[in-house]
């Protein structure tokens, strides 16, 4: 199985101005070993994170070239497996970035809230920093985009075409669908969060370095507007914008899209949504926000 | 057990203004008959949703007067069973209204989606209108209110004392906390859900009359900034308001407030919710959108 | 010409729950005595404003009862003129209220701003604090309402009914045009502002009391859905609401609907808006934000 | 005078990542030729936007290398004139696209708006269409842009260095600042409008070629966080964000900041601006909405 560390330096943006650093072929296993998002520069309690981070945080693994990607195909990463490739997380509070801050979007004369660093010890399954603050294992990986055709878009940011949407259902048994858009769809991945909250509300999750065992594959011209999940039991949509109205409504559209490509009605589909639809937040603190809509495969497999 | 109906004609609004119906004890379990949204008036699937309905919507019974209740306390509901009063539900699409469409507030120039009435038959658990739109029965009142001081609200919207929140937690087996602002509370309820999805999305759920039965007490002199609801495994609390993030900074700020007064430190609590909090929608159609935060009790209790 | 002032207690919602406290015809000029925003209890420079005030602000002097009004009417104001009836004003920061800081929608965890009291002197036309704060007297009334049918709605509310606009184009020379909902109209004033800036920034502009001369008349059967603002030289229309977009998209649309009235073709209207109209921002700060949409006569009033 | 014209094909986005066209000098005043926003393909009432629209909009011409110019240092550009190089401008309806519609953002199941194309002759200085839409000739140029350093963004997005910001003050006589975050700063500009209400309503301007006459220079290591805008009277700065309240927050916010670096305490700068600031709408359609802050120099300038 081919293994793709970053050479060198890492990326801050879903870009195609950059040269890939693996190639795979469609229905090809590789395991992608990913840095945390502050590219493990923060270890100990008593950091201080405005200290410490440039300008720069997210840093991806990729552009990986998926062979015959051409725009206006899917791409399907299918999430076999995500290992820690190291026993702690870490998360932190940061200056003017967070759900319950002010920020340098929503603009305040208020001081910033205190820094603050948690570690937690990875052991037998669980994140643990204290009694009181200790997760289960629960990982998956919360940036992944293919390049945009036009833009080069900071690794920071949810968007159409993926990106860092922090939804805990991009996780090993899930597969999500991209949009591309440039030739060999330039994947990027990066961000494993060793669990994470709704909302990831302070900013920061359980950041973790991971090793990611990723299958890709293609359906030819096959354009989305909004990545899709899938997982076992459910289908789900993904809606990246603000205000977080916008991305529920993104979200829902996209899952009635879908329902109607599987032959529903498309008020059909709205009255489903409406009595058994699921939406969930998935960041409430980047550039945008991401919420995930989602329908359980047993009713959207029924019969009409 | 007191059985509390409307007398005569409902009220529209959460309003100190208008008369009790009944008076209830603290301990006091009573049953409540409640309207639909439509106070019955959509019946068929051939109705006319905007030639029938006049300019008042969700019609409650209320007001109840708790008695000893003082402005300062917390009213503690508890919703002990909800059964149907009839064997069927309705859902409808209403001109300008949901979520999926322009209303009154996100104005434009558009016309409206159709109009469309669904009529569902309850039957063995489940409310079926087809094939494809058969969902189970789960219950739960969309609204609950105390009287503010100043304002008497319309029955549409969710605000800082409950109100028409639609959020599918206010369901048989939780406790709904509500701040108590006018001597004996005046408590509303109406609007039973036969169930409904996240976000009631196309913005009328499985609308149905119900009997609930709902035990009211008190804590005195507890004043509350937001609802909050007890599951037997979680505690949760609700933000109303628009945007949606805001909704989501009150909910996840009140569920802050619930920690600290367990003992937590502030910043563990912020913490914590960032790794393992809930954060779902409720409804994101009606005049303020609902925003559930939820913690699990295993977590919330844990020893620092 | 009839004078009125508040007698007793002051009004802190838009109520027709409460007693007229005059009555006016259609036609008839009157003097109105308007309190200040915080009942006049802000008078130096070392108050502390969280420590003074209630849980209530923005007094009103009213209901007013315009005899013939009836729903469906549209109530004309015109603004013939504002005096003040003292020499200073007072403008302040009060905690977690304002347009750059968290507030009790925008909630945060951060601590408030620094309270601060400015008194200004009022002198030949200026209100005077200091060298550098020194403003011109540009008076208008931030708030003028009619009662809603079936809500009761704070004084510190703008709604589609008025309320708590702080638009600085309701001033001598212009003409308010409100929807009549009850019977008698109902009509409420207060909040006279001795000056204010677009978005009223901290939340508190150059507050004063003020006798205001307004003159009531009535256009029979004319419902609106928001408030309309006639100048010597232009048509206008409010929107109030959140997120601020939807302010916008409401003037906007109000607007469009005025200019059709006036014969125009309603995509014409959507063109020469997008050339000519005029969007400013009358507050940021309240329960809602008020925008005014504008376009000149000189351009409304050619003929197609 | 150098002459700066597009070599082939036009940009669409504001990126480091292709190659200048033209290298100005500190002090240097250059002529540039702009396309307008359709890159000129809509030219009849007939034709129909969205068959002759490719996925790019908004060509820009550039990137113009500026000497000298290094990340921190503020690039001043002032707007001597702009003339037109054709005798008419053009509007239209796009589908899903303008203030009052749903968008690709702010998605709904609706019916798109009718498409409508306005070709309007220049003559005398007015725009006419008809006898109605006619307006006189208030050219600005509606994007002004420096590169990113790590992303690419679509010329359709206004953002912290300027971009398609459609603010009618970025006109003639005025003077426009943009932080520079790459060596030679890369400065873009086009999408001329022959004139614009505020928020563009319906998405289009007074779409037009032209030559506009810009004098570069710099302030050497001087760091901005938005762009701001200085014309013979007032002092301006532009935030451009999703909700528009998040846009009026930095707009106001850089506003302060801007009159600290002047003397100004900052708890006095935000009273003044409470008081005299004005902020008006740019535009409410584009990827971001854009305001525009000010304060009058003669309130500026006052010693305290």
């Amino acid at each position: 199985m081919q293994e793709i560390r970053q050479p060198g330096s890492y990326h801050y943006a879903f870009s195609r101005y950059v040269e890939p650093v693996a190639r795979v072929k469609p229905g090809e296993t590789v395991a992608i070993y990913t840095q945390d998002a502050f590219e493990s520069q923060i270890t100990r309690a008593t950091d201080q994170p405005s200290a410490i981070l440039g300008p720069y945080l997210n840093p991806q693994t990729g552009p990986i070239f998926v062979e015959s990607a051409e725009p206006g195909d899917t791409l399907i990463v299918q999430i076999v497996d995500i290992e820690p490739t190291r026993d702690w997380a870490v998360s932190a509070l940061i200056p003017y970035f967070g759900g319950l801050t002010s920020t340098r979007f929503t603009k305040t004369l208020q001081e910033s809230l205190p820094e603050r660093v948690w570690i937690y010890k990875l052991h037998d399954g669980w994140l643990t920093h204290s009694l009181r603050l200790s997760f289960p294992w629960r990982p998956f990986l919360g940036t992944m985009a293919t390049a945009p055709d036009l833009e080069a878009i900071s690794a920071l940011t949810p968007f159409d075409q993926g990106g860092n949407m922090d939804v805990p259902d991009t996780k090993p048994g899930n597969t999500l669908y991209l949009p591309v858009r440039v030739p060999g769809a330039y994947f990027f991945t990066g961000d494993c969060h060793a669990g994470q909250g709704d909302g990831e509300l302070c900013g920061v999750a359980l950041e973790i370095t991971a090793k990611a065992t990723l299958k890709f594959d293609l359906i030819k011209q096959k354009p989305l507007n909004a990545p899709r999940i899938e997982s076992p039991d459910a289908y789900m949509a993904v809606g990246s914008a603000r205000p977080m109205e916008d991305a529920a409504r993104i979200a829902y559209s996209e899952l009635i899209a879908w329902l109607v490509e599987m032959g529903w009605d498309q008020w059909e589909a709205y009255q489903a949504l409406t009595q058994i639809g699921g939406l969930s937040v998935g960041n409430m603190v980047d550039t945008t926000y991401s919420l995930v809509a989602k329908i359980a495969k047993e009713y959207a497999h029924r019969s009409s």
